[in-house]
């Protein structure tokens, strides 16, 4: 297995782009199965459509499934950041995505994002594995 | 790794049971694991039970979490499309089931279902891959 | 592959720690993918903290998500047993860590645990797969 840890810069945001980074880390590998894994307990991995509102749209359904206030029993950190710690529940913090050919088998419109809700802490790391078939 | 794109036709169901193409995919094939992945935007896969109801109790469940009206940023297509963009980040496109003997360890109420709640594409793709042990 | 399945006694806790029997099976098998699997409609696995009140609020957020009520069209089973099967959709029954040297992946604040909301069955299988790299 090939395996390396990236730093990713979050800042603020609730979703950063890995795709490049994942595209960049297959190149050349021939076929197999690519693992991406955040080893944080307030982050999640996902695949989805970026740069047409959908960030905005993830953002505000979290907001209703997940209120930032201050009914978490988990009470460290800022306040909301409770409901940081839910969120992996339901966003995984793993992925897997076939490759072939050194290409991740990602549809048009889908984009490999970290989803941080954490604004305490601005940058984290990803994991990427690749397993070969 | 072995892998195949098929082509399933989901008309306007919510729920696809794709256990049987997992099935016939796996035969023969020993131990490992089978991904399972779906190569768009605004789907996903799932494991969970089939033809008791709760295809519809999960379509009641994602009109609470994500009501398909006109609230989302991510504009384009029917009306409430929006939210199919959003379901990805909790119905995850990927879904990796370990496979002993040619058989995807599956339990008894389990079947592997596709979930797409975009009623535009009545079509979709989905990749298997099976990577021996 | 190497594939082993548990019986963990759930009793009526949503969260069971699978932590401690994730890392024995690993170690001494060097580089590759751990898959953790409960072949069950009505669990899922999570990586998230323990022990800081993380567990409560999963299940109050899971309540507001899948009101334990009689609203569901599936029907067997306690009240609000309808909800337990529409959980593994957003909380997935499979789950993969990389393992390396022996030793999985996860961060210093992340346990794997089984998220069984089903209070009928006291105890649950769970299947621990490797596949090296």
């Amino acid at each position: 297995m090939d395996t390396t840890e990236l730093r990713v810069e979050t800042g603020d945001r609730l979703v950063t782009d890995l795709t490049g980074a994942a595209l960049d880390f297959c190149r050349d590998r021939g076929d197999g199965l690519l693992n991406v894994f955040v080893p944080h307990a307030t982050a999640g991995v996902a695949l989805m459509e970026t740069g047409s509102g959908s960030e905005g749209d993830l953002a505000d359904a979290l907001d209703r499934m997940l209120p930032p206030d201050d009914r978490y029993g988990h009470r460290h950190g800022s306040r909301g950041h409770g409901r940081d710690h839910v969120l992996p529940a339901f966003v995984s913090p793993s992925v897997t995505v076939p490759v072939v050919n050194g290409a991740p088998q990602l549809g048009t419109w889908q984009s490999l994002v970290l989803v941080d809700s954490n604004v305490d802490n601005r940058s984290r790391h990803v994991r990427l594995s690749f397993v070969a078939g």
